[in-house]
């Protein structure tokens, strides 16, 4: 009846340690780095954990991802493979990605880069954009998190479509799927935004291929991983006007090094890897949840699919 | 069957004649300042009319505000009070205006300042905010626009409260009216939206007394009227701390003089009345339906109340 905490930063394995025992009495709970008998580990709470991290435990049940993605966990190359992963999503998370994508979709649309530029120079210039309900915009992954992020999108009006691997049905919202359907979902996208997981087929998607066939001046959202994005080719397209502005929330590197040029680009908005950062007290809540059921029943909702790399 | 066109921009006379004059083949359209005969004048097309500028006309069958407020024509002291005024509303300003009002909600509840000067200062901070389920807004005036962003902010999740002078059920929004409810109501915004109308009762509602019976820290956004605030008010409460920051669209003086503090505040975004600006063809749809519906019909939904004010 072990767990153990595994993350980059030995403050929040302490952390998370204090957070969660009082919600798990029944459990020893202690640091990957100091883990007690190894055979009476059975779960891992973990956060981009290092490679082979897991060897040492022959009894683990599950391995819980501090986050809805799991590509930090499939990146071990000697993780292994049977045990089953469970995601840590949930209302907290899907409203804070909602937020998220409504403020900068709407913060885009509005073209506030433009308007806080103009008091920045004292200039009164009423821009007046299309309402909404003339404006295209698409969000790539349909998951928890992007499906829950396009069905507001249509709520606040605009003209929305979604792309996934495999159909999805949600009210206002036309449906892409697949890369059959790939290029008629980039040429309706005025702003797009990913929300798609890390995996093979999604590793530097957001590149010159892509952008070029988005409608001339685009302006892009990555608010799924750093490695989506092909850096260079981002700054070649906002560079050259193809697209107008991007929002990243992920970076290849994070925190992203101070000497990388997004920090300063005039077209970029950078924020830190915050479009849905869970508050502590609420993570815990759901790990802890997650960690007693999957004991009990042996499922959870938020199982990963280690194939499938999602 | 004529029609005079007043506007303080003389350029925007001519536009808005060339605008309206195919919509409405059967009439004569003109400048106020080159009406022709003036008894064939029926209605007036205004935006701001100058004192006494519907004096010359004897025969007015409607006045039309060239927005949804009407202060700007009730402020006209020798205003012949008994012709009806059509204000223009419908659903293409309610959409500008959900819009605007989401963002600015959505900037001011994800901290979107301090990640901007994060940004510039190259800062990696990851501020966690609550999500909007635990977050409290407030819109003062619940008409047509206020009704409207009031329940965007409650679709988006955030706990909201709305002021009117009557009671308004508006489906998750909990009410609050008249003076009796204000301070309660004021006690639980920590984000304040005000769409009133400009009357009496509510220039200068925006000050010290009110901001003082806000949460500390709160943050406030008036796409409103100008004369709703009082501006050395609100720079004391920004100073302070006792308010975070302010989004201000609507000022005593528009276009805002250039020497004016709010320009640089770094606690004040500032928006040139572009809220709910209604693109022109849009606009000139609205108000030659209008004019052609109360010509049929002596009626319009959107008659203002000149007793009340708005
Ligand atoms: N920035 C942040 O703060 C933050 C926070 C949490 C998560 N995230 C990121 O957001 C991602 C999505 O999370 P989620 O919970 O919404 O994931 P999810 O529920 O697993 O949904 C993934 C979606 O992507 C689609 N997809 C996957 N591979 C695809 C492909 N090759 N082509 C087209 N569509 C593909 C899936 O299609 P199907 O529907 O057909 O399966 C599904 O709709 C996470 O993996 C993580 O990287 C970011
Ligand atoms: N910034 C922009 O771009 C922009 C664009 C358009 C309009 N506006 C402004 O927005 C204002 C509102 O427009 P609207 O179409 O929503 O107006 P509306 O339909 O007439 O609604 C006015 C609302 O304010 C309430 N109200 C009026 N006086 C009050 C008082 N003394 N105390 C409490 N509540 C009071 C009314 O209460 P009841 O419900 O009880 O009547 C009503 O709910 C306009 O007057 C204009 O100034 C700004």
């Amino acid at each position: 009846m072990a767990i153990i905490v595994s993350h980059p930063s030995p403050e929040k394995i302490d952390w998370w340690i204090g957070q969660l025992q009082p919600l798990l009495p029944g459990w020893t709970i202690r640091s990957i780095h100091d883990p007690g008998a190894a055979e009476a580990v059975t779960y891992a709470v973990v956060w981009k954990p290092a490679s082979g991290a897991f060897l040492p435990f022959p009894n683990l049940k599950a391995i819980v991802s501090l986050g809805a993605g799991i590509d930090h966990v499939l990146a071990d190359t000697k993780l292994p493979r049977q045990v089953p992963i469970i995601r840590t999503v949930g209302t907290d998370l899907t409203q804070r990605m909602r937020e998220y994508v409504a403020l900068h979709v709407l913060r885009h649309h509005r073209d506030m880069p433009a308007i806080a530029a103009n008091q920045r120079e004292k200039r009164w210039t009423q821009l007046v954009v299309p309402p909404a309900t003339q404006r295209s915009v698409g969000v790539m992954g349909l998951g928890n998190l992007g499906g829950t992020a396009a069905r507001t999108l249509a709520s606040l009006g605009f003209e929305t479509r979604g792309w996934s691997r495999t159909r999805r049905e949600i009210e206002g919202v036309t449906s892409y799927a697949g890369a059959a359907e790939f290029d008629d979902f980039l040429a309706g996208c005025e702003i797009l935004i990913s929300l798609l997981p890390l995996t093979e087929a999604t590793t530097g998607i957001l590149g010159t291929s892509l952008f070029t066939k988005l409608p001339p001046g685009a302006s892009v959202i990555n608010a799924g991983r750093g490695p989506h994005l092909i850096d260079g080719d981002l700054l070649a397209a906002l560079d050259s006007g193809q697209l107008s502005h991007a929002t990243l929330d992920v970076f290849h590197i994070e925190p992203l090094p101070s000497e990388h040029p997004f920090w300063t680009h005039p077209k970029v908005t950078l924020t830190p890897h915050i479009a849905s950062l869970i508050d502590p007290p609420t993570g815990s809540r759901i790990v802890s949840a997650n960690i007693e059921r999957f004991e009990a029943t042996g499922h959870v909702e938020d199982l990963a699919d280690a194939e499938r790399g999602y």
